[in-house]
């Protein structure tokens, strides 16, 4: 153990390999993004305390990363992007064609007692459609999350989305005589309905006049879907998703600014916290910009801990994220200098191939021959490429093969090389 | 402008057009970065105050941005990232053969007063090579902040690395007969030098027994640069790179750190302040580890406010950032349902399309044919492909050219889509 700084509680040092896997990750989510026509925004990470206080927030208030800046500001790290997106949105939708397919990879921030899976700042990865008010919206988000699953290395029987409506338990408590108060308790009971000890649902259902018996009924035994759930099943139906679909009226999200259709990501075991999630928010942007803005809304967000975990133990996954690294990690060209004579050669034609997009290193101080072919291996060049005192003549030892080959430093030396490299 | 919430003082938020150039700026970071084999990793946004404190900081220390937690901790966000970069490597250097060539992309924060060109927030491009204490690897350095300022589309003319090595005043101290603090005042006198009135540099410089005219000369004539500078120099012109390199002894950046060559990209008009800059500390990991690695060092920085002015200051550069922006911008394909009857086709149409790599959109909402046509040029589609009542067969307009084909959703018709587009 090194002496010297320890870094925060709950905040990660992302090593080389650590990033790696990071940024495979957000390619994968800007990859998927990209086909579905969505663009990248992103807002500042320190944001107004009174934005989520504004944003009714059950669990999070308690969570929020806030603070007092030197200015005597009360400031937060945000604890989520959507506050800050209906912000933003509120100020400059008015500059572009409706919907909106907007997209977002960055930090969040949560100060609650760190343990694993549960660090204090995560990456989020949040898609949202505004302007538009349809189930074929709602549709169109729950695809991106099935395709972004699939293209991190998922098939069925890995992952599934939970799908349910809002809607459904508004008209269920309007049938059983439900104030709106009423009905957002109900809410809350059917969110912790998986948590929560049975005698306590039990109390807290009665006080509203209901059984566990009544609520478990109407969760797995629905009369009616709905006119929206049924078009969002028909729509994913259409396009060969259904497989992933798992109809459950028992999620409803935290959150008390959905307001219609929601779901959820996760593996097929149930062993992990939700994967990803979101729903439908129609009245948050108008809340966020005091009235001054009404667009529908829908979105959802998936966290970079749980996902990561997920893939590192789905074998499959895995080895489709193994197999993407190692085509990324180690250059090119590792230029081995045979004779000091000829440095200025060697500088020359660092400058040439990396100037033509190879990744080309090289020892950086004088070393023998034998030093620098094992320097080689370690950078996991794919070439070694030895200029010594025949040069322009270059010698050329591919590392995986240990085949040799002679070539010059000519014109053609860089079509020559891409010829021999992997991949290529 | 629109009522509701604002975002903090000198905090950008990033609307896609925005983040498309942040975005230009992060794709150029990384590709040079990997063709000099240099390897990413990320450290956290927000640290224990004491790393600055201990980091010996100049100017810095009265603009961290710095609060106390709920947890009673003194934290930061962080101002720079080489001391967090410096309490990572002590950690775990030993994992990793030397010289570690590590880069990182990522935001700090300083709290000053906004104004132009001085957010509170900025990205930051860190490249840092450590456990190598050659001037190869301060040319190294050099060359890579040369290559990305091409690689941004500047030319000779446009920039100058101005080039310095903190040992010359070292010596000049030495040979004036100056103790250490003494070198240390003039340093920070050299420093400040084009900013700072004449008559108070006169004044500092007696204090030290100097006068402006001896260290004006030493500046403009000097009667040797020193082995190290001599060395970067023809190793940079071994690379063809001579042409940006001006020697100025004037330059010895700020921070107390610094032990060797330093050097600083400015435009060629020196306008703006510098776009990036840094040099060698070969004491600071020792320092931040408590003496318990020893690692030589060197690194430079280069944020992302200053050069995007010069980008777009600079008629050629800033062409370039337009034709890469534009080539991404835009869907390929817009799916116009011109029947009905035909949804679920066109639903697993799209599915198919973005399977395939195609960036597909289409209106989650029934509209007629010539809104739907004007929504796809609106998402800058390069195809409109018309889903109708003789589908499988299908109608393409290429919207550039309002060229029509008529094709057929079989298996090739990813095949053929792909013949249509443009770049393809």
């Amino acid at each position: 153990m090194a002496k010297g700084f320890q870094s925060l509680p709950g905040f990660r040092d992302f090593r080389p390999e650590d990033c790696a896997v990071r940024n495979y990750l957000f390619a994968n989510f800007r990859e998927v993004a990209r086909r579905y026509g969505f663009v990248e925004y992103e807002t500042p990470i320190l944001e107004p305390t009174e934005l989520y206080e504004k944003k009714a927030g059950g669990e999070l208030n308690s969570q929020l990363f806030c603070f007092t800046d030197k200015g005597g500001r009360e400031v937060t790290l945000r604890p989520e992007v959507t506050a800050s997106l209906g912000r933003l949105v509120g100020a400059v939708q008015r500059n572009y064609p409706k919907p909106l397919r907007w997209f977002e990879i960055g930090q969040c921030f949560r100060y609650e007692k760190p343990q694993k899976g549960r660090t204090r700042e995560f990456y989020q990865f949040n898609v949202d459609l505004l302007g538009e008010s349809t189930a074929g919206a709602d549709a169109e988000l729950i695809a991106l999350s099935i395709d972004l699953m699939r293209e991190l290395g998922f098939v069925p029987g890995d992952f599934v989305i939970r799908l349910s409506d809002r809607a459904y338990w508004t008209d269920f408590g309007s049938v059983k005589g439900l104030s709106d108060e009423q009905t957002a308790d109900l809410l809350g009971i059917v969110d912790k309905l998986e948590r929560e000890k049975p005698e306590v649902t039990e109390k807290k259902l009665q006080a509203l006049g209901l059984s566990t018996e009544e609520v478990k009924g109407a969760i797995e035994k629905p009369s009616s879907l709905g006119e929206n759930l049924d078009s969002v099943l028909a729509n994913l139906e259409a396009r060969g998703m259904s497989d992933f679909i798992e109809i459950d009226l028992s999620i409803v999200r935290g959150l008390a600014y959905y307001t219609g259709v929601v779901f959820e990501v996760f593996d097929a075991k149930k062993s992990l916290r939700a994967v990803a999630g979101g729903g439908r928010y129609d009245t948050l942007i108008s809340a966020l910009s005091d009235g001054g803005v009404d667009l529908p809304a829908a979105g959802f967000a998936i966290g970079d801990v749980v996902i990561r975990h997920l893939i590192e133990e789905t074998p499959h996954a895995a080895k489709k994220m193994q197999s993407v690294l190692q085509e990324e990690a180690g250059c090119d060209i590792y230029l081995v200098l045979a004779d000091d004579n000829q440095q200025a050669n060697a500088l020359a034609l660092s400058s040439k191939l990396r100037s033509a997009g190879l990744a080309t290193t090289f020892s950086l101080t004088p070393a023998k021959v034998g030093k620098q072919f094992k320097q080689a291996e370690q950078a996991g060049a794919s070439i070694a490429l030895v200029v010594g005192s025949e040069y322009p003549e270059l010698s050329a030892k591919i590392l995986a093969t240990r085949a040799e080959e002679t070539l010059s430093d000519d014109q053609d030396i860089v079509e020559t090389l891409l010829k021999l490299l992997p991949n290529s």
